[in-house]
């Protein structure tokens, strides 16, 4: 991309960097199944919290600290203010911790597979990445800080309900990485609005106990609100200091979103609506595709992941996500190890569950593999 | 702020480091002079945009390109969309620009006194200053770009209007920077909107020519969107290629900025109408203030710098930066050589620079030094 003059610039290491490709995102008529959105509209009050924006709040700048919104959040998890941090999205908390914690040339430990941007992160900041490979299972090796602390690494990006494969890790697991993990634990929550209330998996508690765990918190999937970037980061108040403090730049939530996040944490009530459909929507939507010859793992988050059967009416993964895509039916797809026989589809509405696997049956029997096409329009890239 | 435990997960370099401390956010009835605010509010045509969003907006991730936004700025410069990159904020763009062209241990050329976010950003990547400390009369020394490049610099930052003096380099000044220094010149045009139309000072010209020239446009001041974060950069694509699809968070700018910038750069009349009243303001109150004493630089921003006369009977810069503060107007101070006798006061509407002005006289008449309090409660930091 870069012209062969400006590279001189560039630094060296960015050169050949392949950046991270986020999910396409197709046009209003589509079923989108392919970024792990709600499929349900964020609360009447942050609409009503919309329209009372003033021509003011625009034209001053923004509260540095996000004040009224921490104190929702703290609210919300029954911790203190000082132990929130806004962000603009989830992605600028993990680039703060990046930046906060980890020396270029040390390690940051992953498993694999996980959501691609760790691993761009890492690269920009010529870190090393300590991967540590899931089980069979997707279930976390019982080795795996023991293998993070052999190559050092200062911090350690994990998520919990893991992406892409939906799985969950216990807090028990989730602890014992804390306690034997010798940098900082982010362990990143994204989907944790989606995993079910029995299993009464709350990691907040963590915070008190352990100094350097930090939880990572997203309005974009539970809330509804990709479109307004509002994450937040849990913590205890030393550890979350310095990125408030130091490395985070210094308005970096606007007014706005400051006002609409804190709109939806205060109507957490209708958020859980979405939620208890959602996950009503995932049940169903994973029996309907193992009915059609499919394998689920277990999911506590709003996606599924399937893996098609070796010898598949559908052809690939890759081609079947191609043909999905033709029917202007998006999933997502990953050329990445483990991966390449799975699609991953975020658990849309009841019609939108509905047509996409009424879509599938079609295809399957429909399904001439001489007529296939060659692979040639991936899509597939680097995870969330 | 730090507890001794987390101190050890944090970066070495980084305990020590005083972050961007940004000016105080006082109540509404503040007359506020203190952060370069536009004191007109945004367009009509903006709250329009903002009444338009629609729950679906925020639902969705945004555009990650922000292309409705980068074509109406590429329109309105008249570049090319992929000439223009959209950040969160001027802020984001500076980070960005450190990210990608400078190495850790690496210099940065600045001009000093400058916008303070400048040394914070170099002092987190652990790149060193290599500061030019401008002339008498805040003036750029011809030798600027030698004694970047004999320090090996990879990226200037540089404020043009410059802050905090309100000074205008010229373009044939810039140019020569641009011809002579060796690294990528990032030019930070926060303030260009106020510049007398009459001087025909036109930056974006250099884009065409050089392949390296980095220009930053924000919509905080010029478009009275401060608390919107939202800013551009424009340069040759080749140059923004990296940061847009390698170094940026890959949402960096949420929904509702990408919709209401838009809708402000389209209605470019309105934002003018405000800079030539701001304009006028500024010739008037920087007549007052010299008919009270002080000595103010020639300013093309929407702020000027007061100097106050040596023997004065407001006392110390910082004495009447606190008196002020307690008649609820807030202007900046800043603990910085060359700037301890001065004060940085944005350009009011005319009622505000009146009010002012007044207070100012009556502190004047009022003064009886002997009364006057300790220097203990300074907000002087660093510069915006």
């Amino acid at each position: 991309m870069c012209g062969p003059e400006q590279q001189r610039w560039l630094r060296a290491h960015l050169r050949e960097l392949k950046g991270y490709v986020p999910g396409a995102q197709p046009g209003p008529q589509a079923i989108k199944l392919n970024t792990n959105e709600n499929p349900f509209p964020p609360s009447p009050a942050v609409m009503s919290a919309l329209a009372e924006i003033t021509p003011r709040s625009l034209q001053r700048y923004p509260d540095p600290m996000a004040n009224g919104f921490r104190q929702a959040a703290a609210r919300l998890h029954r911790l203190e203010p000082d132990q929130i941090i806004a962000t603009n999205g989830g992605d600028e908390l993990l680039r703060l911790a990046v930046t906060s914690f980890v020396d270029p040339g040390h390690a940051i430990g992953v498993i694999t597979p996980g959501y691609g941007v760790y691993s761009v992160l890492s690269a920009i900041h010529q870190a090393r990445l300590s991967p540590v490979p899931l089980g069979p299972d997707w279930d976390l090796p019982v080795d795996t800080a023991a293998r993070w602390n052999a190559d050092g690494a200062q911090l350690a990006l994990i998520s919990n309900p893991h992406a892409p494969s939906g799985a969950l890790f216990s807090l028990q697991a989730i602890e014992r990485l804390a306690e034997t993990f010798e940098g900082v634990l982010l362990i990143d929550e994204a989907y944790a609005d989606f995993i079910d209330p029995e299993l009464d998996h709350d990691a907040t508690q963590l915070v008190a106990r352990h100094p350097k765990v930090l939880l990572l918190r997203t309005l974009s999937k539970g809330y509804a609100l990709a479109g307004l970037r509002l994450a937040y980061g849990l913590g205890q108040a030393a550890l979350l200091a310095p990125m408030l403090q130091k490395t985070k730049d210094a308005y970096n939530v606007d007014a706005i979103a400051q006002t609409l996040g804190k709109a939806a944490l205060n109507d957490s009530a209708y958020a859980k609506s979405t939620w208890v459909k959602i996950r009503r929507e995932r049940v169903r939507l994973s029996r309907d595709l193992e009915e059609l010859g499919l394998e689920v793992a277990p999911s506590q988050t709003n996606f599924v992941l399937a893996s098609l059967p070796p010898p598949s009416r559908w052809g690939s993964a890759r081609n079947l996500h191609m043909e999905l895509h033709d029917t202007n039916i998006h999933v997502r797809w990953f050329d990445e190890e483990r991966l390449r026989d799975r699609l991953r589809i975020s658990v849309g509405t009841h019609a939108e569950n509905t047509a996409f696997v009424d879509t599938l049956r079609i295809l399957q029997q429909q399904a001439r593999p001489h007529l296939r096409r060659p692979a040639h329009r991936s899509t597939g890239t680097a995870i969330r």
